[in-house]
């Protein structure tokens, strides 16, 4: 694990580097917290998280996030909770650049291991 | 504790309810940890939080935080993490919008309890 602590972080200088959708990637962790950021663009995969809630901010762009009774909209300097163990899945018409907070370890599918599945501890 | 989990959360909305400098209010909560909005403006008092890293992302404005040897510039769109046990005096020339993130139950001046210690648990 790197950890970049005590260094000012630019999130958008950040986002630069990313150059993959739906791989989330650590800028900063505090405790055992990581802030990571992401590109969302297209669907993502139904999953949850047993162990956690996770919270979105939208930096960029406008993303929406499915549940099984609705749909929660996002647009840029909105953050919403999806609250540990419930089903949700992703998606963004367009490029959507997102800052996402949770436990330092947590993977990006929950326990639903796919293709869309990335490394939980890869810095930026 | 008043939980608001499952609302979407428009971050400069919640800014219009601030009427006070360096009072930390609760917008949101994710396992144990607040995610808190505070206006700065002016000077705040040498603290240290003992048991917690704490994260200062700046929304709006320009802020500084003085170290015992050095001082950070953040401006919008940037994050910093002062780690637990370091002594820091956060400072504004202008009012700035900060969002803090820190385990709930974090007093904003750390032990150092004056008259800008602001309760740790106000939502808005």
């Amino acid at each position: 694990m790197e950890s970049s602590l005590d260094k000012l972080i630019n999130i958008n200088e950040k986002f630069k580097k990313i150059d993959k959708f739906w791989s989330p990637r650590v800028i900063e962790q505090m405790n055992n917290y990581q802030f990571k950021l992401a590109k969302f663009k297209g669907e993502f995969t139904w999953h949850n998280h047993k162990e956690t809630d996770e919270v979105f901010i939208v930096i960029d762009g406008k993303m929406n996030i499915e549940f099984r009774d609705k749909v929660v909209s996002l647009e840029a300097g909105e953050l919403f909770v999806v609250a540990k163990g419930i089903e949700h899945k992703p998606y963004a018409e367009n490029e959507c650049n997102v800052m996402i907070i949770e436990p330092a370890g947590t993977v990006n599918t929950g326990e639903e291991l796919s293709d869309l599945t990335a490394a939980s501890d890869e810095w930026i």
